[in-house]
């Protein structure tokens, strides 16, 4: 009891995830000690259907902002969309010093040009370096992934070693200067390893997760078989799988062009950097396929996900300015959809065999493997590293809740593993760890062109009822001596009724907007909030009844 | 050559797909031969992403309308949507006499009573049984499907037999009598079938489809493990499904309420048909599920497809009424999703784990089974028909492709395969068969409220482009006589920016506006025309210039 008095205040580690759990993009993680706040990753993430017009969404970081003296660095684990997206958009206003590895500087950097914001102070990092940020030492391991240069980190914070893992998988086959360091891992668990962080996305599928060297077997299968030219769609972050591709085609005497401008970038800064090599001769621009015969040709494009105005989605379409898809032409859609996306990429599919390609996806062999981890990979990571507290990271909620489940399988208590979602603080103290009540703004921030944050919910909810049942705006010209009307209402409407055909209903709304005007209080006849209203309501329900759709009606009342 | 002269005009039988062919929906099929056309199934579809606001999508009869004294039929396969959903929009056109089993019979009218239309004219019809409509004889046989009461159809035609194999698979746990008719259609076989149509959805799935009675172990599993109520979702048509659930839970002494409309409408009918048979006293009303412990407790739900207004939907956000989701609650997903429906499901199965639900979908064990037949069904359809050609029907177009690379496995010869899409004609004549290149129309006719058919592109296009960057309506208003303003140019606008925070914004458009009017010709200051594409378009790259979104631009001309 004496003894307290003298103690210092306790300090408690918080780890703050700001995105990615819950949700599948925009990763970011903090990590606050006292005066110390160091961040991990910085994505972005696609929007949800129902975020009608928005570019797309990225980590709320007010909670940063306000702590922004306290923030010693940002590193990031790998250069996918989902972990450095976000960070033209945060560095103008937290400004941090960012920790990575070569490649992934590289390829910040190419996102960078596109945007005229500071430039960050860069360190350079590599597996092994361990880095000094505050009271936080961060030591780097290195983990494979879909994409070269990946590190996963050991924090050591004042109450025990944090282990993040990154995106990362397993792979035996790729060589041990490729595959993630399960050494070096196995070294830290020595140490003892207060809470594991891991990847969760996978967590749901049985078994372990293919080598990406299973595909060259295919692809050599694929490339042997085709008669006429190839395409080839992968994500443009997805170095490893183009290096497989174009190492394949060159062994095949065949000649590779890049269509799609990620693609053309990646493969650019990535050959630059020596992560990617590429046979002398292999490459040739897209303007001179025509003078190669089509049986050695092979087509690097983007649009793995059919987006809209991508390479592959515009060949399928026929308005690709270089390639029209003919008979004897190979797809092969190397990616597996991001969930929301499967439609569009069967549109794409669908058009692509129609103009008579034939189409090779993972329905009939298997020609994309997955970056993440597996079930059996992610109980193996929990059992080599022997983590007190578990906290499963990147993934939806059934995600983590799977990931917990494996957790459990491996021996870890239940009440040591730690569910949470975005905006919820996790707390760290001498032989306890908590959830605490407190909350963290993390909600979306939405971009939309220049604006970054400005698309709330009311202009979201007018865009989605707009996109339900259009507009009909009603214009009352008013003398303002009078109160009267000068002319007939003025009626414009889109997106409602087609207004050519609608002549009737047009003229009958009018008529019941000129007995709204005549309803009001003669005592008050200039109270334009209550004509408004009631035209707002009356012939809302007027055209309900008359249609059974529900335009957003805006009623404009100009005096003269 | 003298011969020919003689000789009758030849007729031919035309097959004309006007839905479900390159799409999985709103099956239609038509028939004809010299005067006489029979029509099979008529559905619906659920809308595409971009159909904004569209309710759904039906086929497009304007054939039929133009052939009506032809018609001498509809008849309808089974009771599902995307077969009798388009009912209700077609008989006021063309009320062609019904032919169907009772239960579908049953469905359909349920179906009807909302609608305000003439009452069709029934023949109800049964397996075995033959019907004469004009030239074709249409013999039935009993189809195994994720409903009962579905029938095949063989349709003798003055060319040849043809066998239309509805919605199928093969499922010999159910026993003989309702198992799909093999013997049946093995005698239909030795007559020699012309060209056998047949279900293309799963044909991208190896293996044959499970038996329903799979998931009878499954249920008897997790209803003996769940310790709180179960909540079992599948679609509402599943009748064979419900009835598993029923028996489960009547064998373990539970009680079954049911939430959601159309579940409380199928069961009701499918009961009273006899098609459900419930045990005495296992229903009970949702009113009274607090009387009874949860561990007695089924409930019965819609919302397999993540629909936002359906009952489980409305459990995962808290807003049922009578049903509020707790720690200890087992919510069964009995479905797969349909193609594009994966976001929605998902954040329904995200946010009743959120509550404490504990989630049971396809990831952890097999509770849902398909009604279709998977690759080695259809290979034994094609191997009992041995048809001389093929058609494969039912499924979008990468479906029909793989569907006929089984076919040609079987040894159909390649050019006997015929694989078209919606508003192509097939043609059978004396020893050959084509797709010709005629098109029937067959696009999409869209039902939005109490229109149908009325929204076209121009109105969708407009919902399109206001759900991306809203609207921006420009008032001028002008004195008739000076041609000057009036008033400030008045600005509306929604879902672009935050008016309230964008006065700036505004006022320098409001400028931009009075800038255009000013440009005018002042030969003809009143050519309004000229003044509004130029507001359009100044304004609209103005508005790009500052924000980078194009709203739609609508500037209004008002003379006083």
């Amino acid at each position: 009891m004496k003894k307290r008095y003298y103690k210092k205040p306790q300090r408690k580690l918080r780890v703050i995830p700001l995105g990615g759990l819950g949700e599948v993009g925009k990763n970011m993680m903090v990590f606050e000690y006292g005066n110390d706040i160091i961040i991990v990753d910085a994505g972005l993430m696609f929007p949800e259907d129902e975020m009608l017009g928005i570019d797309f969404v990225i980590p709320n970081i007010s909670y940063l902002q306000q702590n922004k003296n306290k923030i010693r660095g940002l590193i990031i684990t790998h250069g996918h969309e989902d972990h450095i997206g976000g960070i033209p958009y945060i560095l103008p206003k937290i400004s941090p010093p960012i920790y990575c590895t070569r490649l992934t500087k590289g390829l910040i950097k190419v996102k960078l040009e596109e945007f005229k914001t500071t430039r960050p102070y860069f360190n350079t990092i590599k597996p092994g370096d361990k880095i000094q940020l505050g009271c936080f030492k961060v030591e780097f391991f290195r983990v494979n992934h879909s994409i070269p240069d990946g590190v996963g980190l050991a924090i050591y914070t004042p109450v025990g070693i944090l282990i993040h893992t990154g995106d990362f998988k397993f792979d035996a086959s790729q060589g041990k200067e490729k595959n993630t360091d399960i050494s070096k891992i196995s070294q830290l668990s020595k140490k003892g390893v207060l809470a594991l962080l891991s990847d969760s996305c996978n967590s749901e599928i049985p078994g372990n997760t293919p080598s990406e060297k299973l595909l060259e077997k295919t692809f050599n299968h694929i490339f042997e078989k085709a008669k006429g030219r190839i395409i080839v769609t992968s994500f443009a972050s997805q170095i490893s799988r183009i290096q497989q591709i174009i190492d394949v085609a060159a062994k095949k005497g065949k000649k590779v062009t890049v269509s799609g401008r990620s693609m053309v970038k990646n493969i650019d800064i990535a050959t630059k950097l020596g992560y990617l090599k590429i046979p002398k001769k292999t490459l040739i621009r897209i303007q001179n396929i025509k003078k190669i015969p089509d049986n050695k040709i092979v087509i690097l494009s983007t649009g793995s996900q059919g987006e809209a105005m991508s390479a592959l989605a515009r060949m399928s379409s026929g308005e690709h300015k270089h390639i029209k898809i003919k008979k004897g032409d190979t797809v092969v859609i190397s990616a597996s959809p991001i969930p929301g996306n499967e439609r569009s990429i069967t549109n794409v599919i669908d058009d692509l065999f129609r103009e008579g390609a034939n189409v090779i996806y993972d329905v009939k062999m298997q020609v994309h493997v997955s970056g993440h981890p597996c079930q059996e990979d992610l109980k193996m990571m929990i059992s080599i590293t022997k983590p007190k507290y578990f906290i499963p990271i990147h993934g939806e909620y059934h995600h983590l809740i799977h990931h917990g489940e494996l957790a459990k399988s491996r021996g870890i208590e239940k009440d040591r593993i730690l569910i949470t979602e975005n905006g919820n603080v996790i707390e760290f103290g001498q032989n306890y760890a908590k959830i605490t009540s407190e909350k963290i703004p993390s909600g979306y921030v939405m971009v939309d062109g220049l604006g970054v944050g400005d698309v709330g919910n009311i202009v979201l909810r007018d865009r989605q009822a707009m996109a339900k049942d259009g507009i009909f705006v009603v214009i009352l010209t008013i003398d303002k001596k009078t109160g009267e009307l000068v002319t007939s209402p003025d009626i414009i409407s889109r997106g409602f009724v087609y207004m050519r055909a609608s002549e009737e209903l047009i003229n009958k709304t009018r008529k019941e907007a000129i007995r709204c005007l005549k309803a009001r209080n003669s005592r008050y006849p200039s109270n334009w909030t209550f004509i408004k209203n009631k035209i707002r309501d009356d012939i809302g329900e007027f055209l309900y009844n008359q249609t059974q759709r529900r335009p957003m009606v805006l009623p404009v009342i100009i005096e003269v």
